[in-house]
């Protein structure tokens, strides 16, 4: 590799996915962390949600996702969401010449560090918890660890229907978080990118004894680490601009471009430029 | 047109497709009022659910489904999914040579015919309300009648749950029914095919004096009247064996066939043969 390219690669972007807009708040913590990088983002929302399809469908999408990124020249990519994170990271991993990461490792290796009681507790969609991919890196991390999951389909769409703090919402997290309390875990991971919207309902439920592990600063850190190990820290300081320069976060998404920008501009520190829409199928 | 074509068209089956499972409520009226007919029926699961996506999405969707229902010689097509009748019909009937029909014109006649007040409710997903084609489909009855739309996005998320006569779906149902009870509403359309799933719930909330209009039934009636007027008929005279026999019913979704194949022999009245699993996004 010639200087020149090797230092173009280092200026290239990001690439960030996820089923929809949930990953947003994995990329909100990249541009804290990486303030330097740019991204693209991609959210499947004509094809939204993905946790409760299968693992044979999940690989197509995320593989026809990883090409359109590509077209994007991406350096590297982040599955945002954990359920293609659960179901396709390692089938695309190997097909794959640039790194990629997800953020179940993240979250587990978080969780293992934080317990005390070596008793944990996972929330996430039907399809990730059933992978049982949690609880297979938690054990990588410390085999003695005991791993409980929960399957919380109504979450996502009652964080969508925007009752976050509603008597309903906590009426439900009790039925869903119950067993997992009753287990005595001393940590819980917020295994879904929508549930830490839920953060102060889930703490109100679980109480104060019980940490909430949210994968997405883990995955910022391990890509921060891993873009260094890799050579492929971008070398331009923006940080002093305090604000994005025109083009460092590109935001595309395959249905409903209007409401996917209303959403980031209310989550991300900055008003998002523009939304693209593309025929993600064509990938 | 030769005779032996006409006779063969005449034996072909009725396509009728779904964003999933709800359809399979469609279906079942059709099997029940129809019982000479064959149906080749298609459930989008692997891009389930249509109510929150775009016009333009839903369209695309649609034609996917209707060549792949093409490949299957269908006579005549039925979009049993509600977001799809309001968002798709128009635009693809003008594309087709075969009859098509939705659920909401037959949903819209029965509630117009129901009502005594004058004031009808509709309920559905974001898109079919937001569409106002239910409204636009009464008035075309009686443009006297008041309709009063609500968009439910949990019902579907709790119906899958299996949280059917639940005190968290019943909370939300009557939060959501509220208004359109305030309103004196004495006809209330159950605008998605998940609904009459709910139907004791919401029979037990809005009470005896509201009628609950699923349009299922009178969908299926009038696609019995469009094939007669339209020569379609079936011929064949099947009924006597009282249950299908190999081949007249033929299930086929684009994800988790397995899953599928359970769901639909808990509501229809004999056991699915097998599921078949395309990829529709090649159609």
């Amino acid at each position: 590799m010639k200087v020149t390219d090797a230092a173009m690669i280092r200026r290239a972007p990001i690439g960030v996915f996820d089923s929809g807009v949930g990953g947003l708040t994995v990329a909100r913590e990249i541009i804290r962390n990486l303030p330097n990088e740019k991204i693209v983002y991609f959210g499947d929302t004509a094809r939204v949600p993905y946790g409760s399809k299968s693992k044979d469908t999940i690989i197509r999408f995320s593989r026809q996702i990883i090409r359109f990124l590509r077209t994007q020249n991406v350096k590297a990519i982040v599955i945002a969401c954990n359920t293609a994170s659960a179901l396709a990271l390692d089938e695309v991993e190997k097909e794959l010449d640039i790194p990629i990461i997800g953020v179940l490792k993240p979250g587990a290796k978080t969780a293992a560090e934080t317990t005390k009681n070596g008793k944990i507790g996972v929330i996430g969609t039907e399809s990730t918890i059933n992978s049982g991919m949690y609880r297979k890196f938690i054990c990588e991390q410390n085999p003695d660890i005991r791993v409980y999951g929960k399957a919380c389909p109504l979450f996502v769409p009652l964080v969508e229907e925007g009752w976050l703090k509603d008597p309903v919402t906590e009426e439900v997290a009790r039925r869903y978080l119950n067993d997992l309390l009753q287990e005595g875990i001393d940590s819980l991971i917020l295994g879904c990118t929508h549930y830490p919207l839920l953060r102060s309902l889930i703490r109100k439920i679980a109480g104060d004894s019980v940490s909430l592990v949210n994968p997405a600063y883990e995955t910022a850190r391990e890509l921060g680490e891993l873009l260094k190990s890799e050579g492929l820290e971008n070398p331009e300081d923006e940080k002093d601009k305090g604000r994005p320069y025109p083009g460092q976060y590109r935001f595309f998404v395959s249905d409903a471009a209007d409401k996917f920008g209303r959403f980031a501009n209310s989550i991300l520190p900055f008003e998002v430029e523009t939304t693209g829409k593309i025929n993600i199928e064509e990938y």
